[in-house]
Parts: structure tokens; C-alpha cells; sequence
């Protein structure tokens, strides 16, 4: 009989599949892990998955590998998709789907499915991940297949002993890991109208924060942050931390339009409380220790990242070659940042670092001056002489300027 | 006699100048421009130039012409210098000294001289702008050549009838215009220290905000706004509308350690509750107007500007081509963003256009759509295909792959 | 009865197109355009049509659009693809599509036709500028559909009454236009074989090259030629003429690997005599006359133009916004240069303009010297102050230094 | 007393600067490298520095480290600048400078001289790695600081009893490594005149090539050249046997305009043997071996580390992560690579690779086809869906069509 390692959640989408794939002759094998995302009760979605079928149902804790193979990279790079959203639901879908790799090639598998829908970008993360891992593996996604109405759905389920929630359906699709939640869908889908209170679960509404900010100290070595006020901590444990207390105070909403890979704009929320903390420390204590040239080049770096784990090129060789610039430059991004939450933002409000590029001989004033002030002359006249060329011979602007009356 | 254009600004630095000037043989006319910075005293200014020696002293109304031929530039191109700095000082250079640049030759002068020390940005700027205008001009740059103390130029000055500030000189070296207001220098110089309250002067603390959050909606015309709540105004009244309103919610504060066009980095508080609001609501339109493949270039040119901006390089044919860029994505930056004012921040949270590219029927998750689901699995063979391929045949990655324990 | 507007090219695939389309119940309306394909006889391509059953034959001389509005942006942006391809096939396909549209609406077509395979680009291209213009147009691509072998589509013909080539098939894929010829399959699949003689028709083999150069000079006007040794020609003839006269040369040959835009690598082999003397000459102009920040900026932009063109986005605004970059930096690229063809080489020997911003004053060794050295030191200091700081406080290099033994 | 360490060459200017130094009341080490220069007399430049009155004088044979450290990346990362000059001079640079710190370090000198003028790169260069590798050395840089007219300079020589060349001084400014000789001046400065044959001495003139090619096998290694014809050579003696090789075939001219680092632009002349046919075999080899993405970022990489190798910046952080990318991706470029020499050209013919990306089986025509030409029609729907959506909403191209008439 053909085996087939199934991406389990444990929710109606992935809990329908296992009946449908056994119909189309799978013995299907669940596989769930936990990212981070809130509220997983593991063990249930566990038993779960057996009794509505599947052979074998597996459940990991990836938490911790989760954060140091997949978002630890995100924070060296400082990586947003189109500068905002900090990729959340890309980063886990290539640890998934090598996890699901390894057991179909241990139980001798033929065949992973995935739960992806055929207009979102999940499926092309799934399948870009199977076919570089092992392109002999056959892909099945049955919510892609399925085109079923919710109404046909429900009754499928009901017809197979798939336990269907009770009330109304959430509005949304979300999905959710250590590093955010993304939520899309519902009445979102109009731009015009705001996101309604609902749609928001890790953040609380400015509105109904704490009066007093909280201050805290954020060590970082190597580009990662590993203590919070001096104190040690993993990073899945120092991200669930920030978490929630960086949403108390209401930080990391993103409200968005956004390019999918696909090739359609969609409207997606986001809350991304510990993100918007670390990655606004990262990037303070990068302006103060980066040289200039990698702090004006690595940008450049950073959005082709960016765009790459967005549209599913986790597991590429160009993936690897930016990294390998970017871990480059993290070595000197060592230090303290000292980190102000206060009604919905995050502030890097003091820095320090052994390996500051800042000096106050240099940069003060003062009489107590080591810069070479002449020097500036001589600077200034090689910096201008191209564009002052250019426009002895053409003038170009010269002709534009406009007296004052 | 030689004459001599001065870029004043009412100050003791430019106002010890103009003894110091007459000392070196100059005529000296003083040329100074209202470009927004607050508080200006524009016809007491004019009078002091007068009073300490100028021969002519020249006042210039150019709030209209800076904001709209070089404040636009910045927001159709979400110019920020390093990601943060909305580029205040680096704007109005330019513009100064095509007006001196004019005078300069409506009166036969030979030379022109600014107030700038040997270690900042702007002497870069002014001279840039020089070289570019007229390269036969001679340059002065008083303060960059002074060499003096303090209490020298204080005594320097009291010899020349120079009128000396009462009391205990600020502590901070402030640039302030339409656009923003820099401050730097003093106890700012050690970046664990965190700004002190009397270093922002355009915004309040957060902690003093009002508690009901300013809603407006803001119209753009060609990436441009134009109107607040549907009433039009022209751009350097919209942005001093916005400064007073977002400062009053304490928007617009970035506190940062920045790379200096001469080699160091210094640490800089800057204020721009306008540059905040607009910025914001710009990209917000651009992310429902723009199509993927300029969203995702866009922002290349973006950093390129903005730091040729703050390098002085306004004046120069690589900037004109990359306006010409981002002028041919604007035509379609057309629509409405709402915009929440509160708590220090301004969020966009709805937007429409004519022009947007967001399509509910091609995004939605429901029975009602027009999206072709089966096309992904076509693109997603061939989007993989390179990287699947390097991978079938180099082995990089699957060789990576943990099982679960 | 449906209309379907047929790109048509006369050789054998697309004429069984025509019954074929027949057959799928379209009246076929067959065109052909003239973008400069060495040996195409029209009449008897247009006659052709008729004979195999198209209710309409219209033949389209695009030589002169094709140059002015398609090859041009390639000479202005220096685009080769991959730093090699002058993007020959790629660019007749939007003009093509323009010309079927615009008869589809006159003549109220439902479809178009074209006649590329499912494994090449310019099936993309095709349908890419198709949706452009008009997304309700259907498109039919027989030939991505045949699914037939050689011997299948030749006994189709001969029931169909489509004219067989006698003799045995070449073994090439062949496209060729104005700016050159692309030619694949056969033997070329194979990259460790040497492409044998027979692949090449535009330009002599080395080893029977003239022993004696010609010499030329070409005139440049906003980046365009525009005469040969001072003779003005319009830009087809221009290049038609450069074909001929390089040809002659060997010029112009290219041997490549290539990344096609569907996922796959191939072996091509290109002649583009003309686009080889053209673009060196550009450039080497270029080099006169560009500000040096254009210069070093103007290579990105190229390298995303080319790739755009090769995959598809000829029609697209971020193509429109780079091309308004490009045409901003010609505006000076005037002048002669004088190229020296010889043995399979285009070399620029000699160059002038009254836009050249090489200056004798300044570049020379000799003491009728107008460059300030002095300015040297000062420049120096500034331009190495960031990397010192940075080897001052984090010691990287230092350490590797390896003293002599 | 105080001690110098001078980069020497033997020639005329560094040898005037022996005498010059002493009497500036510094004891002279002077210091030679051997980087392959042609025809250099290692003995006698030893010599002559003691001659002239340096306290010490050392030779080192840097060949070997100079080719494996200095070229090897330049090969790795086709880093030719502004896109044709592979970069000869600025190359050694940072080597020269490496062995003179660290003699300084050994002998306690104070301070090092170089032989550069005050209009060139070498300069900059030079000064760029004393800066960083110790920034508290002196630097004396006499060239730049005569101010002596030619005739003065031969009277200080003569004076001083410094050897002075007999005869007419060569009209050019030169300088020679393995990787090729750069000049520039003389007669090269009006660009309108071609370069007379006495500018070139590694290259043949095309018109007395011979007239049969040669052809040979170039083996990589991790983008290293590693064996010609099957023969392991060392890359030192590699590139000198390709020097001659090359040479004798004309290959490897360059004659350009360029824009110096320090804000004009020159005229030069280079020549570059076996460079020309050592980078067209590893361009080749990385088109069959590069995945695509790769193959089409890394060109932006390799423009700006060929900018920053020729601005001075080899010593630099962001030097170090470009050549981290570099690095990651030439694990791959493995493989041999036949090429033809012949008449100025170095082609590559043929290539193979364990690593090749190439795929018959997928890029055939013939029926034998992996390729799913099925999935070609749901990719191009997805691919070209933004630049459609943005026509269907903005009509800009649909307007511009123009219809046959």
C-alpha cells in the first residue's frame, strides 16, 4: 500500500485530507510540529489525527530549531518582506517539510501532502521544499484539489467522522509560530475598512496599554540576541518572552497590502510582537558597529532575502551565498541595546558595544578634536569633481536656477 | 572691492562672519531663506545682517518652491538616509545657493561663503552646489577656518559688535527647516545616554499625547498629497499643518547613530512629524497602486537617492535619471489613505485609488473567484525547476536534513 | 464563426497551424511581419498562407519600427542578457503581438495564434503581451499542443495539404530578425561539442576573414547611430548595412549556456554582426561622456532591463520606468567613434565628442597641470576613514598580515 | 634615528626618493617585490637601492602569494572594472603594503614611502592599507610632493648620483604584474588617436598573429584554474605560461576611457594575456554550473567588488563579505572548459562539469522529453498576472498600439 507523510495541523482543512487521501489509496502518516504558534494543545491534535485515520500520527517540538536555523538568519538580515512584514509563515514551511522528508524516506513514503490552498504562497514553499529535498516524492494537496464549497466540506467531514467545529467559523485563515501570526481573509479583504478588533490576538489595542513604559536590556552576540538584562536565555524562550511582553504594550501590528508570489495582492494583517523588538535592537547596534560601506551595501543584501524566503527559495544556492555574506558581517555586532516599550512601539533608546565604530574623539565639536578639519577641503573638491565636470561641459543645472524675484 | 554672497542664518557663527569677512577684504552680501524653520524672525534676521556690517541683506521667501521642488522629490521616493533619516539639512542646501548662485551674479560678486565647520555634512552640500553652479566662484568658509574656541569667537565677537546670545549657549547644534528639525552635539555625544526632553522641541513626549487618537484622510495626485480631509492645500501648508498636529501626538522622533559623508559616524535626534505622517501614507498607496516588479525595484532606487541625497549629490546627472525612475512610477500613486495619529505613531489603516491594482475577486478564498488555482501547479514546477535541478545534482541541502529524534 | 489571428512565418509548423486551426472551427487570419529576417520572401509567405486555407494573408514590412522602437532601447541600455545575448527573439515578439491585436480588434478576432513550442521563452513572451493588450483575447498555441512526433506533423501536412520541405529537415531551430539570429537543438545539445560549421550563416568563419581591417567611423546621436563615415541612414538600414560589412569580419558570433525563462539551461548559439559593432562603439562613447556615479550606476539598470526583455516584460511599467532612467543619461551621448573590424573583432580605436568629459588639463602627467594634488591627502583621509576606524577597533586584517621570511 | 621603509622599484622616481628621504633625515629599507612583473632584474634593483644610499635593501619573491591571495578572487568573481580592466595594478597594491608594515613592525620604522603621484589610484591605494593595517606609521609620499619639473628631477639625480636613464625617457607611465601592464600618458591622451604600436609589448598585433589557432583545456576547481591540458601548474606559473601563449595570439588588449578614483578620467591602455582567456573560460564554466538565480545576482556583486578593489578598498569589511558570497558560490565551478586562441580572441569552444546544470533530457526538442510542457501554460498565467492587472487597470500600453495601416 502507498505511504503518504501528511503536513497535519489538526484543524478541519488537514483533518478532512486524511480521509480523502486514504480514498485515493494512501495509508497516511501526520505529521505536526510545534513552531511556537500559540494555543497548540500537541498532544490533542496528536490523537486527532489517528482518529480520523491515519496510521501513525507524529508530533514534534521543532521550537528551538526552529529559532536557531530559521529565524535566527531573519534577524542577522534584518529581513521584511517589502520592508514590513517579517516573514512569519514562510520561515517554518522548509522545517516542515524536511521533517516530513526524513520520515517518508524512514517509512518508506511515497508521497507528502500539504494543506495549502492553490492561491496562496504556502504550496509553493511546501513543493519548492520536496522537489530540492527529493524530487522523486509525489506531492498530493488536497485543499488545493478538493474545490469544495465550506458546505460540501462540512459534510464530507461529517460523513467521515472528521469532528467539526461547532458555531460559526472563524472569518479568517491564520497562521501562527513563534516569530508572528498572519491573518488574512474575512472582512480584510476590503482595504478601505479597518481591521477590526477581532483580527488582532497577540497585541493589545494601543488603546489599552499600560501608562508606564517598560524598559528592558537586550544583549546580542554575533547578530543574535542571547540575554534579556543580562540574563541568558535560548532563543525560542527569549523570542516567547517578547512576546508577551512587547504585546502587552501593544507593539508589532502590521496592516498591509501586499505582492504575492502568485502574482495578486492580497491584504494581510500581522502581529509580531518579540520581532519588532529584536529587529529594531539588531538594527540599532548594526548602525553603531557596522563599517559604512557594509551598513549602505547590506540593505541591498537584505531585500533580496527578504523577497527569496517570501517566494519560497529557502533552500537554494543563492539563498546560501547571501547568507554566507551576511553572517560575514555580523562578527562585530556585539553589544547592548536598551530597548523602550511604550504604547505600541519599540524604541532603541541607548546602545553600547566593544566593538563600537563610534568615537567621540572623532565625531565631537568640541576643541578636543582629533579630526583632520583641513582634510575636509581637499576631500570635497575630489567627491564634487565628476558631477563638476559634467557640468562645466553641459550645463544642464546651471540654465534651471531660478533667481528670486 | 571683492564682493562676497553669505549664506546667513541670523546666528552667532554666520554673524561673526561678516566682520571676519570685511577683515579678509570682502564686501558682504547676506542672502537668508525662509524655508520653513521655525520660530525664524525672517525681517529681524534681516536687520542684524545689517547691523554687523553687510552692505545688503537679502531675505527670500522659499517655502513654497522648497517644499515642492525638493521636499516632493523625497516623498515620491521614500527618501530616508540609512532607512531612517528623512534627509532635512541635505534638502535645503541646494536651494540656498541657487538663490546665492544668482545673487552672486546679478551683483558681480566673486565669491560665496557659508557657515559650515570641517567635520559635518553641509559644507559637502554648499560646495557641492558651488562647484555644480558656477566653479569660478570663490568659496569662503569662515567657521570651517576659524580655529577659534568659543570663548574666542565670543570675544571676537563683543570686539566686532556682534550681538552674543545671553546666558549659557545651547548645548546642541540644531538645522531646522519645512521638512524637520536635526539636532546633534552636546550631551547627545555618548550614545548610551539616552536624549534628554529638552533635545526635541517639535514633538511631545509620548507620555504627555493626548489620549484619543487624530484621524485624516490624505489625498495623493501623482505620489503627491494634496489634500487633508478632501481640502486642498498646497504642499508646504500641508506639511506645516501635519508638523503641528502629528508633533502634538509625538510622531516623527528617530534618535540614531548615523555614517557621515566625511568618514565618521556621530550620533544624531532628529524630529519630522510631517515626513512621518506623509512617508507613511505614501508607501501605504504605493503597496495597493504600485505593480510587484517595481514595488520590489523600487526601493533600490530609493537607497540610491537617498543617499546621494545626503552625499550632495542633488546636483548631478545620476540623479536626474533616477528621478526620471521614480517620475514614471508616480503617474498611477493616485488615491486616499486614512491615517491614525496617536501615541507617536501614524499607521495607515485604509486606503483606495482609482488605480488600485487590488482585486478582491482574484484574492479572495471564497466560491466567488476568479483566480485560476489550477495554473500554480504549472508555476510551481518551473518557478522550482533551477533550484531543484542544482540540487539533483549537487546534493547540498539533502544532505542537511535532521530526522526527528 | 470564430476569428483566430495567426502569427505566421510561413515554414512548416505554422502552416499546419492553419488547417489545424481549422479544424478547432477558427477562420484563420494569418500575418506576417518583415522585422528584417535575412532571405524571407514575403510575397510568396503571404501566398503560402492563403494556399493552406487562411481566409486572409497580411504581410506587415516592421523593419523600420522595429528598429526605431525595439533595438533602440537595447543600444541605449548596452542590454545583453547574461552579459552576452543582444536579445534578438525577444524583442520582435511584442511588436508582433502589437500587430495581431490591433487587426484582431479591427477585423473582431476572438484569438490569436502563435507558434511556439511549451519549452522555449518566447511562448511567454507571446502570451505575456498578449494579456497585456488584451486579456480577453483567447490564445491558442498548436504547436505546445500538436504532442506530435515529426513523422506525425509531416503526414498531417500531407493530408492537409500543406507543403513539405523536401530533403532532410535541418537539424536547427532557427529565429533570426534585424538584430540578429538565434539558432538551437541539434548538435549543439551536446556543450562539449565544438558547433560545427553549418550553424552559422551571418558571419564568416575567422580563418576566412580579410587580411586587411576596414575601418569605420559611427556617428551617435542621444545614444543612437545615426551615420556611417558621416553618411546619415535610417537605423534599420544602419544595421542591415553593419551586418553585411561585419559579417564579412566574422563578428558577432556567441556560443553560450544559457538560463532560459522557463527553468531549464540550453545551448545557443547567436550571430549579431551588427548589434556586436554597435555596442561596442556605444559604450566606448559612453565611457567619454557619462559622469563617472552614472557611469558605475547605469550597469544595474542594464542587467535588469536585459533580463526583463529576455523574460517577458517588454510590456510592464517597471520596464517604462527604467527605460525613463536610460534615456535621462543619453541625452550627451553624442559624437564618432572610430571602430577598427578585423578578424572576428569590433574594436573602438578612436573616440570624440563635444560632450567628452575627458579633460587633457586635468588627466595629464605634465606640469601644464590644472589638478589640485594637494587635495590629494586630504581626499585620501576622509575616503579611508570608515575601513581605518573599523581595522582600528576590531583589528580583522591586521592579524593576517604574513611577513616575509 | 628615523627609519622609512620604501616601496621600490628601481626606477628613476623611487630611486631620486632614496636620497630625497635622507635628507629629510630618515635611514631607508628599502623593499622590491617580484608579482611577476616582466622582465624585472630582482638582483639589480637590490642593488641599486643600497647604490643610491638605502641602509638596507630586500628583495621578495611574492609571486606565488600574490596569484593564490590576489588574483584568485579576481578570477573567482570576474572582477573586471567598469567591465573591461581586470584591475592589474590595483592588485598588488595591498600586498606591497602588507610586507612593508610588516618589515616596519620588525625594524621599528616609523613610516613608509611610496612612489605614487598625486593624481593617480596608486595612491589612494597604498595609503588605504597603511591606514588599516597601522595607521600610527608616517607616510611619505615624495613623488607626490617634488613638485619637480622632469629636467629638475634629472639634476637632483644627477646631484645625488642616482642612476639616470640614458637616452629619451619612454613616453609612457607604467606598470606590470602576472596579471597584466597598465599605460597610460604620452601620446595616449588625445583618445581621438589610436594607440601607436609601441603602447603594447605582451601582445602581438592581430595583423602578425599566426595563422593557425591554438587550442588547450583549462581545468577549474572551485573557480580556480588548476591544469592546462591535464597538467597541474601552479596559478603563478599558469598565467605566465598563458601570457606568452596568449600573447603571442594578440589576446588581451584593452583600450579605454576611465574614471579614476580620484574624480577624472584617463586614457589607458592594458594588456592583459592570459586574463582575457583565463576569464572567458571561467565565465563560460560558471554559465554551465551556476543555477540561474545565481548566475544572475552574482553579477551585481562582482561589479561591486571590482568598484571597491579598484577604489582603494581591498582592507575592508565589506570587501571580506562580497568575497564570503563570492566564495559560497564557486564550490560548484568545477570542470574543464576548451578554448580556442586565435587572431585577438579567446572563445571557449566546448565544456563539461560534474556539476553541469545542463540537461539534455530537459532541454531536447526531440520526443525523448522530460520537460512538462503542460505545467508552460499555468506558469506564464502566474508569471504575467501583475503587469496584467496593471494594464487591464491603467491602460497605458493598450493606447499606444499602432495598427498596420
Amino acid at each position: 500500500m502507498k505511504k503518504i507523510v501528511l503536513a497535519y495541523s489538526g484543524g478541519l482543512d488537514t483533518s478532512v485530507a486524511i480521509p480523502w487521501l486514504i480514498d485515493k489509496g494512501y495509508a497516511v502518516i501526520a505529521v505536526a510540529l510545534d513552531v511556537g504558534q500559540p494555543d497548540a494543545d500537541m498532544p490533542a491534535i496528536q490523537a486527532k489525527a489517528k482518529q480520523v485515520g491515519a496510521i501513525e500520527s507524529i508530533v514534534i517540538d521543532a521550537k528551538a530549531e526552529f529559532a536557531d536555523r530559521f529565524v535566527a538568519p531573519v534577524i542577522k538580515s534584518n529581513a521584511l518582506y517589502e520592508g514590513e512584514y517579517p516573514l512569519v509563515s514562510a520561515l517554518s514551511r522548509p522545517l516542515i517539510i524536511e521533517k516530513l522528508v526524513a520520515i517518508a524516506h524512514e517509512q518508506d513514503a511515497q508521497a507528502i501532502a500539504h494543506g495549502s490552498t492553490g492561491k496562496g504562497n504556502d504550496q509553493v514553499r511546501f513543493e519548492a521544499a520536496i522537489h530540492a529535498l527529493d524530487p522523486n516524492l509525489l506531492i498530493e494537496a488536497p485543499i488545493r484539489d478538493f474545490h469544495w464549497s465550506r458546505e460540501e466540506e462540512i459534510d464530507y467531514a461529517k460523513d467521515h467522522n472528521v469532528p467539526v467545529p461547532i458555531g460559526k467559523a472563524s472569518p479568517y485563515s491564520i497562521d501562527a509560530n513563534l516569530w508572528g501570526r498572519a491573518n488574512e481573509a474575512g472582512v480584510l479583504e476590503d482595504p478601505w475598512t479597518q481591521a477590526p478588533a477581532d483580527a488582532w490576538t497577540m497585541t493589545a489595542p494601543v488603546e489599552e496599554t499600560p501608562d508606564t513604559p517598560d524598559f528592558l536590556e537586550l544583549t546580542f552576540e554575533h547578530g543574535i540576541p542571547t540575554a534579556i538584562d543580562g540574563k541568558p536565555l535560548p532563543l525560542f524562550e527569549l523570542i516567547e518572552h517578547l512576546n508577551t511582553l512587547a504585546g502587552k504594550h501593544g507593539i508589532g501590528r502590521i496592516d498591509k497590502i501586499e505582492n504575492r508570489l502568485i502574482g495578486i495582492k492580497s491584504r494581510e494583517v500581522y502581529e509580531a510582537p518579540a520581532a519588532a523588538v529584536i529587529m529594531a535592537a539588531h538594527k540599532d547596534l548594526e548602525n553603531l558597529t557596522l563599517e559604512r560601506d557594509v551598513a549602505h551595501y547590506k540593505p541591498l543584501i537584505e531585500q533580496q532575502l527578504s523577497t527569496m524566503i517570501y517566494e519560497a527559495k529557502w533552500i537554494s544556492p543563492l539563498f546560501d551565498a547571501l547568507m554566507a555574506f551576511i553572517d560575514a558581517t555580523q562578527s562585530v555586532v556585539n553589544g547592548v541595546v536598551k530597548m523602550k516599550l511604550f504604547k505600541g512601539q519599540a524604541t532603541a533608546v541607548a546602545r553600547q558595544s566593544e566593538n563600537s565604530l563610534y568615537n567621540k574623539d572623532l565625531a565631537t565639536y568640541t576643541s578636543a578634536d582629533s579630526f583632520d578639519q583641513e582634510a575636509a577641503a581637499g576631500f570635497i573638491k575630489l567627491w564634487t569633481l565628476p558631477a563638476t565636470v559634467f557640468e562645466q561641459v553641459n550645463h544642464i543645472h546651471a540654465e534651471e536656477m531660478n533667481p528670486h524675484d
